[in-house]
């Protein structure tokens, strides 16, 4: 299936949510699952996760890569989570709505703020929350990729994130992978039959 | 599946386009086979066609009545299409919005404008339209309930409806009933989604 579509613009999918939500996951079965949605690499210079791959799950760089890259302007945003930065490349997002591709974004709430201003017609935002606080402690102890501090600081932090939920566009709460994807997949069908991304050109009532 | 929703607002899903498009055909599926929608049943002073059955597919009324209905403000929009009167009646609707019911509307350009005055909130638009207009010609001939100069005079009213799609939030490009009703369900999902019809008190991240 194409992604391409001459009649629209681009859309830029933003997912956000606090760590363990779910949304990785969400968002990689979406890309998988879901026709004409190309993902957004990230880059970060933090340390890979054991089974995270280079080029799929982020670009990793060093410091000093990532800071070249602020500084040529390349980044569409970037932030600093606890002690590394993440950042989206700008050239793809630009060409994606260009072209009438749909792009697929997992980022952090400060990261889908500044995409939000940088494309306000184009970004459609969806923030993921987990059923309950407790089911989210839970999941990042199952995790187990961080001891108890770093899963502390974690929780501290989704509390305050939790209340940036009505800034986004859509909510899901994430009891359920099938449902929650089900959920997604109907914001991006439905995204994509807004009246007001048709470019003007291509209006089938002009034609 | 009960249609309330105590977390969020009632929505007014309002489906038109020109006659002949399909969107009784649509909308009738869309309330048997998507939960939680109510349909909305139009006054009107046409008499009934072949087939249609009074308080399914309209409440009948004389053209006193629906004066007088008018006059008594319990119309939340009318319009006069050819010879005859169309009415939704208000109360419903307000109640639906007030009680998280959603309910579904196939209504007339006219009808939808003043529908969105009054909702502005909690109306969400879609425009149904035949893939091309030859196939709309051939449907009003294959319908066969009208004669020549009507069918032609529904023609060029259509003509001057398609230009009304970009008032609307969605279209439904109306090829095939399956995919159309699929992308309908895909749209009122989405909607009920939205950060923005959340109730402030039952909002999640107060809980």
């Amino acid at each position: 299936m194409s992604s391409e579509s001459p009649l629209r613009r681009g859309i830029v999918f933003i997912v956000s949510a606090p760590s363990g939500a779910g949304k990785t996951t969400i968002s990689r079965a979406a890309v998988k699952e879901i026709g004409g949605l190309t993902p957004s690499i990230s880059l970060t210079t933090r340390r890979p996760r054991s089974g995270e791959i280079e080029g799929i799950d982020y670009q990793f760089v060093s410091e000093e890569d990532f800071q070249r890259s602020l500084e040529a302007n390349e980044l569409a945003e970037w932030a600093r989570v606890f002690d590394a930065c993440y950042g989206t490349p700008r050239r793809p997002l630009d060409n994606a709505v260009c072209e009438g591709h749909d792009i697929l974004l997992d980022i952090d709430i400060q990261g889908a703020r500044q995409l939000r201003q940088r494309y306000p017609d184009d970004a459609v935002t969806i923030f993921v929350l987990p059923p309950s606080f407790e089911e989210l402690e839970g999941r990042l102890r199952k995790r187990g990729t961080e001891d108890s501090p770093a899963i502390a600081r974690r929780l501290q932090r989704a509390r305050e994130e939790f209340q940036a939920a009505p800034e986004y566009d859509y909510l899901i709460i994430n009891a359920n992978l099938d449902e929650s994807l089900a959920q997604l997949r109907a914001i991006i069908t439905a995204e994509r039959s807004r009246v007001g991304r048709l470019r003007e050109e291509f209006a089938p009532w002009k034609r």
